[in-house]
């Protein structure tokens, strides 16, 4: 009987979409305005969802107080108003889209979580556009 | 060519998270604040999803106001404006925590559907937390 | 130059509408469901509206941070995961409808605030009802 | 390593659920107000998701400049303020129930799109009512 | 002490922009794509603002049940799953636009409430258009 | 018959809290995480609403088309995608704080609009932090 937990956290973070190994140009034709140099930034909206076997004990998945204090430590603390090419250092070398940024969340909370969990991540970059990840 | 039809519901309800064989002491350090013996409440949004073949005749997998009609009288009728603990039978012994409770909305809905559609059901117990479960 | 500034904050509780020199047909009469004495609860999602200049040093009206930390305080901390009837002081004999519960947040707020900026409170009992309230 | 990127889009037309062969009694019975002959009208709002690697150049699974770019040509410029029933192709001999306008719009979009890629798409006929196709 | 209480409402209506006594190039050029002839259609959701007095007995500005019924009858019963233009009456001769249709509902509404009561109401033609009115 | 009519629009952006005359640690103690040296971001959500007489022969306060495109060419392009406290001059000397951004934009518009409409905006730095202005 697997059943699905989700939880909604946030952060806002600025960003440049960008690849020091390409021209200003390249950048520019390929990336659009994400690759200002200046940077820009959104409110992100986290959701993470979190599969497995109700404990009959406790009616839960898990406690969603221990998933609100793992996203919060992993992800909140590190990301929140930062940015995210200059200040995280999973974006040094990789491109902070949504769909990196997704997947390195995704890696982060996986080895925290036991192993009969299954994990499941949908990152809002703005309420148009969003990403879902689940390891496979 | 399988295709799911969603319809959104809501109802309101008072519940408190509590094991009548553990201590308070127990069911203050697992459930924390949700385990407050006067209750507290939410304004529960209900997300039920069919999944089936379109009808060639209709158009419909099934017909929204029949899916309408049978979330009132199962699930609204029963579970608004009413304490989950004290007045839904299903709770007497369970204990009404958001996974507890999409599995019993479920359970209800799945023997009112035709075998040959499948069911899944989201339950948010608040805009950051919530629950899917498809009977599997 | 008078700017309004916003915070949204939230708590869920559980209530009834009753009044106890009231018998339980005029109850029922008048409030229907929400009378329920096994109470029912809501997701209560507040809006706090905070009029004034702006600081020229700061550029803040006031600091949402304090704003934050003051609807914490005051709101969240007696309000959250409670039975607003039987353990919220305030309503132990005034009915805890939506106006009044708006009425007593405004009046807790207000007492805190600095006599240059005015207050309005917006209480969403429901994405469907809400009110709003300004002290006049 | 499979992501979905998802691209929320919207577009406003007048419809009627109706079927030719039958009579108005039927059509009445069967789509209620659905079936007023004079049309009503609905805020569509849909959610494409791709399905696919992430491009290792680009950390992108596909550019949503160029997914943004698709669905306004093949589905807003069409579909949007238009009378679904009069003046789209599709829905000259098809009910153009949600389930049917998800499978068109799902049609239209597959052939557009790389094979290697996955496409589902989400639409809301209103909040409450969506239908969800994956072409299987 | 004046205190305002809303209600949310919805319904779903073909409309298009038009004026019979401009030629159609006309119509085109100020209304665009909205004067279609064969129309298009929303789901306006409107929220209705009543203000008044806490009415000490009750704890209410007006009983939303009442306030819930009225809406539907004065305004969800004619407009629901209609045709503004050629269906409701007030559009006969006037343009339903936004403006106009909040207008139309405002009277409706106005002519039901208690004198001692203000009324506003706003009217969400889509998520992102929307206008209010209070009579003044 | 004053009405007012409102358009929602949209953009992204970086920023931080900081006064250049102020040492890095009242900084810090004033704007906390905002004030990261290496900026921070936002989806910011923007309302603007116009309040005039309705046009009898449009029925419009104003075309939102015009509205549409005066938002876009004043707001979105200078400020979309763009570092604020670099790259936009009205922020070179002043904090972009939420208040004081939605101050540059009412004063932006305000030159643009006849002088017998009235203008509010209201910017959403987050769904949780807004602020609203009507220039008194």
């Amino acid at each position: 009987m697997r059943i699905t937990v989700n939880r909604k956290a946030h952060f806002n973070a600025a960003h440049r979409l960008h690849r020091k190994d390409w021209d200003d140009e390249t950048n520019e034709q390929v990336f659009g305005k994400c690759s200002n140099p200046n940077y820009h930034g959104h409110n992100y909206e986290l959701v993470v969802a979190v599969t497995g076997n109700i404990d009959e004990e406790t009616g839960f998945v898990m406690n969603l107080k221990d998933l609100k204090k793992l996203i919060y430590d992993k992800i909140e603390v590190p990301f929140d108003h930062k940015n995210l090419n200059v200040e995280v250092p999973e974006f040094k070398e990789l491109n902070p889209t949504a769909e990196n940024i997704a997947v390195v969340i995704w890696e982060k909370l996986r080895k925290e979580l036991a192993s009969h969990l299954d994990l499941e991540v949908t990152l809002f970059e703005t309420p148009r556009n969003f990403v879902t990840y689940k390891g496979e």
